[in-house]
């Protein structure tokens, strides 16, 4: 599994991922999820990937225009004149992708699945972000549903539906997005560190700070301890179940 | 779906239900999932139900020996000498109305599946908890797994695993439980109140306290709100994650 969150607030958006892919508990490896395209001035477009290793990997290649021999590869992908038309490109893309290793070949149509998360900004328009399906359609963050998650979803959306609040800054959103991200690397282990994230500034058209997040990350160690013993200040101040 | 948790602590067993079941959104309704049998001074026995309803229907209705006309319904479930034998009993059970489901009329095999956690205590042995699969097999809960989940596991697990301690008083634990089925609720539409609760002490060999818990009910407003204001306090607690 994987574990991928996208999510919009006010200043901008911000993208995390895990890097763990598996194909049993013995073939266990690390892969980046995450890629970014920039056009300065013009675009940033990053994508979060989950689901068959092959399948995403040949997406980004495709988007990287490896299938072009050309030296001048011209990104298609920006070309695209709105972020709408960018998530159906790539909707497109990977539609197609999983579409020829079903039909050939062996017959396992679901495993060759992947869904992307797609988010950025492109001139004209607002940052925006997208949930591709594996048949290619997609559907659009709102303010009701301001974050997307992908992969190993369940654990960290508590603390994401209590936690989030559009008017919060990058520095409390990636907290609270590496407090998500913690929840669920302590409760299943296809799910693991390093983490990536990359923070977007709206309105700057340009990659934003790219990180790496390791799991002995002085900063994480110290919110993931922190948030043990506040979880249990927390609890401790409950009033108690009265046993009659 | 459903959520269902069975917990051993020092001082004895806890079992928490809700009690939505729904096919479709456009049938959702309310069932008891927990049933406790006990044969005072001699021993108390707990179920937990989850998956489909028929199947967990007739299997409560053979334990209460509803299958035999006879009067005297001597209930075979204490007939068995201890609980590892009142499990495989109730395993073997399980199995066979599914079997007997899946066999004749509409192949739907994996639709007649139910999961069971089976609690208690009989004369002469531990107050001990076991997850009884399907297939009837079963495990049992060890001090390193100390309780079981069945149904929509994954939004309340974080809370147990940072929060539980066998030493913890009924109290304590029951609060535990009560966040775990918030943060649950709270994501997903297909678990809801009203909530049922056994607390069994151990070597009473009796009911313990039974409840029903309602989604108005006071304590749990109060440490639901509470549990909101107390994550937002924590999480404000943290350091912020520093943007160079």
């Amino acid at each position: 599994m994987t574990y991928c969150l996208g999510m919009k607030i006010k200043d901008g958006l911000i993208f995390m991922s895990d890097t763990r892919t598996n194909s049993g508990v013995d073939n266990v490896s690390s892969y980046k999820k995450m890629f970014t395209w920039t056009k300065n001035n013009k675009a940033s477009i990053t994508i979060l990937t989950a689901g068959n290793l092959a399948t995403t990997q040949a997406l980004v290649s495709e988007l990287n225009g490896r299938n072009i021999s050309d030296n001048s590869r011209a990104l298609e992908l920006f070309s695209q004149p709105t972020m709408f038309q960018a998530s159906k490109f790539v909707g497109k893309k990977l539609k197609k992708i999983i579409d020829g290793n079903s039909s050939d070949g062996l017959r396992a149509d679901s495993s060759f699945n992947a869904t992307i998360i797609l988010g950025g900004q492109i001139k004209g328009g607002e940052p925006r972000i997208f949930l591709i399906y594996p048949q290619g359609n997609f559907i659009e963050v709102s303010q009701d549903n301001p974050f997307f998650q992908i992969g190993e979803t369940k654990y960290g959306k508590p603390i994401l539906v209590r936690g989030y609040d559009y008017e919060m800054g990058f520095s409390d959103a990636v907290k609270l997005m590496l407090l998500s991200f913690d929840s669920t690397v302590k409760a299943n282990l296809s799910v693991g560190f390093p983490l990536d994230l990359h923070i977007y500034k709206a309105d700057t058209f340009r990659e934003g700070k790219i990180k790496r997040i390791e799991a002995d990350n002085k900063y994480y160690s110290k919110i993931s301890n922190g948030w043990s013993k506040a979880l249990k200040a927390a609890f401790n101040s409950m009033p108690n179940f009265p046993i009659e």
